[in-house]
């Protein structure tokens, strides 16, 4: 029973070593709640326990254990087993299966992984869109309303009238549901994928899970070097949260590096082996038009998303509207046929503050708007990238226009940032529009690293990026008043009155280097039960004061309790 | 001539060796620029040299350096050859002499120091505001107006009017005058300051000249342990920005501890001797009245100030207002013939998100605003601290309260933080609050650092509250326009598009670091001169991408001009 031990020592809340993506963090352990509905629903939380409150006068009080959201997938279930050249187990394929509408395709099996791909059966559409139109609450509608705290029937209601996504391939079996849409947990997505410059297959993956144990609710994989397919698969297998991929730069390696060698055939069949593998949402920069590229000729940093100058480049070198544009109804049956969501890019987004919310940026929207709608026609999921670099006060057009335009499909923007200089801090920078405009409105936010603008993330940049957009998304679920979202805050301020310490490192968002930075100042074991903290000392400890006070208080409203009732103990005295 | 050398060493641009405070930033000099009108004020700058530009058609075209704010003081002028056992030069002294109303008062040294304090003479008030008020356009004010790139007289009539302060004690004459008002540039304060548990006073001066370096405009010197009136000496005497504190925390420590021992007496010789030192502006925790106390006791975190929670147990022990208030008159008589700024503080600021906007906090904020009313007839200068821990969609409401009973007194926040749990991050989150509450008025922000809550920083925290802090500064001057805030992001904009990394990073609030992140993934140094960078690589980058598309445009452009002559050139044909 060695699984058996290893479990009861995760559960016993053994230090995790620093910097390994499958440890569970301390004090914390996975728990699922399980459907009522829907049998083989169980959906993931992570518990954290929380150590009593001793009040002065020695009467302990329980303090119930918090749970949360919990994005790191089986791999922080001590009862798995699982290894990387394994995969995750195909959680949703019964659902999918039981539903009737897909067959099985044959297809390529990637190494060590032998997946067989499925496809809707001719004339079906598979898509959450159209189950929800039709008003199946499906078992991704039921998971995900019971990781949110919602109703089902509401989570259905917003992905039927578009306002919401839940990104699940039927390929992607491994997922565990989650949903995007500004009525729900404002979600995070961590970018990973290796470039022409380095790193490796192994090194992704765990990068990946990385990402998720601090809070990635969606990853995409922007791979442009070599061994794209077999990176992706990797991948695929061992995410338990929807990958999403930008197909133009797989297809661009097809083409030789030539944007203006670029084919509609060259796309339809990467986007097809995309579907098959099980890639969950694809940005497509199908409003890219011809027109708008002179719009940019001006702008201090011109084109700065990759697809976009991608597509730009071809638009210019055949004189017409790009493949993405001219095919889109047939791109939107073959994505129906998989349940792959768009994610409508915004490939003239700003690249700099003086170029923000310009006409060439504003008329890809529109037509991101105009492109939703058929989207939708043929069932497909779709949600909308938005910028960029935009400072603070122009963000909000940014988020109104949309929600107008694209009648409310969920926004997706990378930060905002709201400056350029803040290179080697962009992160953060950007988390501070990251956090106004998911407050505002925005849905999904891509997060930026520390090495945005400058280099490739490592593992340490994505640990960053990902907790300095965790604070973004929270903040703005404190603002949008989320009914999950204030019991952490609440049981974190608590836990500092009380001068619970343990329980505060745990509470956070980020409890290894919590704990970390008080033991650099007080290490000692006993300073985490004392009363006081580094900050003040024991004299000048403010929350201490405060303590005394309530005391004092307390006593003063005896002393004059007993004044009240020696008077007589009428409200009003008798004149 | 070893200084010259020394000199031309620095202004030759060697690379400055990480950590070091007094080491100018490359490609960085120091300049100055002199008044018309008064004669001996020159005002400091950083002056950063940009490369050319080198068109496709190899031709090159200069690039005007760019100038920023410099608060790093004669420390980072290579001509300046001073030590911190000798105090920065007495700049101010010549100014406040020549306006004829201090007297020298003799006083105590402070070894190695010797400075003479000042004092208003009999019946007249030294403080810029009664300067203002008379229609006198001070040096200081000269200085400020340069500073900024904004009118003398408007920096006057600001003062004026109250919604701006220079806080200028007569007997720090080594700071450089700047302005505190939400009409200006938006300044951060670094607190620093040895406590009971540790720190040396030469860590603390060097902590200072560490946060100067990265930006901060004025510190606040918060020390509680031993050695508080020797410390204060050396940070005054090196400090080239204006110094804060907080008396109650000295006035405590010389009543032994013991909150309810404090007295008048105690807390007037304790302002009075740092009057003397030079104390620019002192946290004064005045509008804790005793009926507000009861409103914090149903608070999940009590009272989180330190002041506020002394002044709370004064009060309670006493029953009675504290002798803040009481004496708030006699105090104001004292502060004005020093020119002592107040800082209104906010003791009962909320310390959990679930304690904002409560009727304690903004019953305190009101009684701070009648407080503001009653100093400005004393002629001084005040501004009123702010929270604190604040969700996103409340702090609206901090701001637009402060602005009405306050009577547009500057506004100095401390965030505020809109979540309880980024503990080891409170610097980022906290952020997100300051930058939103200086877009909207805010006019002074005190950093926090990584460590808040959780212990005392060191000088790698220190830096990073302060670059969190300059980018939640930048962004709000960048939203209300200030008109020397976006040379730096347009310079930077065209650098990245140029492919200018030399100048990117010297541009950047941090070039060490965005150097080093740069370096980490692409470390020949012809990389810096490439045309692409290592998120893209060679074939995939958006600008390269860009740059063609310029080109062919231009070609299109060309060509069509071409057609357009071939055929008459006549805009409109004639059919």
């Amino acid at each position: 029973m060695i699984g058996r031990k290893h479990n009861q020592k995760q559960r016993g809340g053994r230090r995790c070593p620093h910097g390994r993506s499958n440890a569970a963090l301390l004090k914390s352990r996975k728990i699922y709640v399980a459907s009522k509905v829907h049998k083989d629903v169980r959906v993931p939380f992570r518990e954290i326990t929380l150590s009593p409150t001793v009040a002065a006068n020695g009467r302990i009080k329980v303090n119930e254990p918090v749970r949360v959201y919990d994005t790191s997938g089986p791999w922080s279930d001590p009862e798995f087993h699982g290894k990387i050249n394994r995969g995750l187990p195909a959680l949703r394929r019964p659902w999918i299966l039981s539903r009737g509408d897909v067959e099985d395709i044959g297809g390529m099996d990637v190494l060590p992984f032998a997946v067989k791909p499925l496809r809707a059966k001719p004339g079906r559409i598979v898509t959450q869109l159209h189950y929800a139109k039709q008003r199946v609450v499906t078992s991704e509608m039921e998971f995900v309303a019971i990781r949110e705290g919602l109703d089902p029937e509401f989570v259905r209601s917003e992905v039927a009238r578009g306002r919401a996504i839940i990104p699940v391939n039927i390929n992607h079996t491994e997922s565990e549901p989650m949903i995007i849409g500004r009525n729900f947990l404002i979600k995070i997505n961590a970018n990973i994928g290796n470039s022409a410059v380095a790193s490796s297959i192994e090194e992704e993956v765990e990068k990946m899970r990385w990402a998720l144990k601090w809070g990635a609710d969606t990853v995409m994989d922007l791979s442009t070097g070599k061994s794209i397919h077999e990176t992706r698969e990797w991948i695929l297998r061992n995410s338990p949260v929807p990958v999403g991929t930008v197909p133009i730069y797989q297809a661009l390696e097809k083409a030789g590096g030539a944007a203006e060698e670029l084919t509609w055939d060259i796309y339809r069949d990467t986007i097809i082996e995309q579907c098959e593998q099980g890639v969950d949402y694809f940005t497509v920069h199908a409003g890219v038009l011809l027109r708008y590229i002179p719009l940019t000729a001006k702008r201090v940093a011109g084109i700065v998303s990759r697809g976009g100058a991608i597509l730009a480049k071809w638009c210019l070198a055949h004189h017409q509207e790009s493949f993405l544009y001219t095919h889109f109804h047939e791109l939107c049956e073959i994505m129906a046929a998989y349940d792959v969501a768009f994610s409508l890019g915004d490939g003239l987004r700003p690249g700099s503050i003086a170029d923000a919310n310009d006409e060439a940026q504003f008329a890809e929207l529109k037509t991101q708007g105009e492109l939703t709608k058929i989207a939708w026609e043929h069932g497909c999921q779709v949600m909308n990238e938005g910028p960029g670099h935009v400072p603070l006060h122009l963000i909000k057009e940014n988020m109104d226009k949309q929600l107008e335009w694209c009648h409310e499909a969920p926004f997706y923007t990378l930060g905002p940032i709201p400056t350029d200089i803040a290179a080697g801090y962009d992160h953060m920078a950007s988390a501070i529009g990251a956090a106004m405009i998911a407050w505002y409105g925005a849905a999904l936010l891509c997060y930026v690293t520390p090495k945005e603008h400058l280099g490739l993330p490592n593992k340490k940049d994505v640990k960053d990026g990902v907790i300095a957009y965790k604070i973004a998304a929270h903040v703005a679920d404190l603002a949008k008043g989320h009914p999950l979202a204030r019991q952490c805050d609440d049981a974190m301020s608590k836990a500092r009155f009380e001068f619970r310490w343990e329980d505060q490192f745990n509470l956070s968002l980020d409890p290894e280097t919590a704990r970390e930075f008080h033991d650099a100042t007080l290490p000692q074991q006993r300073s985490k039960l004392s009363h006081f903290c580094s900050m003040c000392g024991p004299k000048f400890c403010a929350m201490k004061i405060t303590e005394d006070i309530r005391r004092v208080a307390e006593q003063g409203m005896k002393k004059k309790s007993k004044e009240f009732k020696c008077k007589g103990g009428e409200i009003y005295q008798k004149t």
